[in-house]
């Protein structure tokens, strides 16, 4: 399968059109954004690093019965996938509370949630991603279907069960993680998008050392270290 | 029944203790406060205003079966009222967007939404009274109960229904307001607070011409005469 025509360039990935209708080939990019991209960097092999990372864990995911866009592999930073029709929503599950929850509601740094805690926020750059509940879904028309909400947070559940147990064998803390899901040809919701350090947070049991995007968005230091740690251990 | 020891003494209100176990006085200040209590003014005649704008309105809901705090009017500026656990929720329904939603979420000002929406905002003046979710909730110890929200959520639809009526009827559109509800001694949910045009939005339903805490909100001018205009109104 080759590239045929580039569709779409986000901060994190391009995304091209290839021979095969419903067919697409994601190439992960260098490229580092934070804070709505007002913050911007990039880092030699990142790219790779994440497209590793993340064929990895949609290959498991589907070994957990979870259905994503994932096909295969192509190369060090490209992946075949199926195309989809993303639903604006990125669907955020918290372990740990950090970064904007802290904030946002006045918890602790690093406090344990009582329970994994899933939040839909509006995938729209120029609003900042704002936080949603069900009923705003139906307002700006992301759905006219309230099980469909359901669903994705059903699925960000078993998700995050699946991974914090993976991680978790592997000395690293699923702290939170930002999903995307869309609908393909034939209507069904799977997982889409990536998962990777950029997309979620990590840190090690043991120290709780960052390994994840953080280090880019706090400066400090040792992006690509960590984005390789994270690989080595889930290789492990 | 007098009043013994103020309690607590709030942005619109204060609240006194009686000789009655229980049951409050509580009297509408002058005061007027908006973004979170960065601007402050005051409007002389204004508590009176809202006294006897909630006071109609409580009496109207208990007649509709809704349970409210509300016992009685005591005089221009204070009532009676049943001592409740307030529920930190500002509980928004809104029928057109306006205000803090359209900045949000990209809605046009004036949209007339194509149902009633209702939001949860954290009651926490430090937060700046943040959106929050279901599952934020409980996280934030607010309830244990899903279903204590579902109720919330019904009873603000039911009031919408009962108030937009009462007020179309009297040329007003209600474009959105929000409620604080408590538990009382038997632990039953009832509506507490005010119900006024500091916490509710009234446009005239010819002109749109706005008869609220907008006016102070946004330097209209006119506000004690749009306050009174909405009593007239009221009352006819
Ligand atoms: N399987 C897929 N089909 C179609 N679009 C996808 C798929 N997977 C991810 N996308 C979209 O690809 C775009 C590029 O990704 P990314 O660079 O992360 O963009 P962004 O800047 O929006 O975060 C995003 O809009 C993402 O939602
Ligand atoms: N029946 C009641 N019992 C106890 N507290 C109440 C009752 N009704 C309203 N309150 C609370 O009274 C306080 C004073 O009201 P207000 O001046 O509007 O305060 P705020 O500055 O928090 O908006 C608020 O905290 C409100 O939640
Ligand atoms: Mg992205
Ligand atoms: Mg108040």
């Amino acid at each position: 399968m080759n590239k045929i025509k580039m569709l779409y360039e986000g901060k994190g990935k391009k995304l091209y059109s290839t021979e095969e209708k419903d067919i697409l080939i994601a190439e992960f990019k260098d490229d580092l954004t934070a804070f709505n991209a007002e913050k911007k960097g990039s880092e030699n092999g990142k790219g790779d690093l994440n497209c590793k990372i993340s064929s990895f864990l949609f290959e498991l995911l589907e070994k957990n019965d979870i259905k994503t866009h994932f096909i295969k592999q192509i190369d060090s930073k490209n992946i075949l996938c199926k195309e989809v029709k993303i639903i604006p929503i990125e669907v955020v599950t918290r372990n740990v509370a950090t970064g904007s929850l802290t904030k946002r509601l006045g918890i602790l740094d690093g406090k344990v949630l009582p329970f994994p805690l899933v939040e839909f926020y509006y995938k729209d750059d120029a609003l900042g991603d704002p936080l949603i509940n069900d009923e705003h879904c139906k307002i700006l028309g992301i759905t006219e279907n309230i099980q469909e909400l359901e669903f994705l947070r059903s699925q960000a559940r078993k998700i995050n069960t699946i991974l914090k147990k993976f991680f978790d064998d592997r000395n690293l803390r699923l702290i939170d993680f930002k999903l995307e899901f869309g609908k393909d040809a034939q209507g069904n919701i799977v997982l889409a998008d990536e998962i990777s350090p950029d997309s979620c947070r990590f840190w090690d049991k043991n120290t709780n050392e960052k390994l994840d995007k953080d280090r880019f968005r706090q400066d400090l230091g040792s992006v690509k270290l960590a984005y390789e740690e994270v690989l080595k251990r889930i290789l492990s």
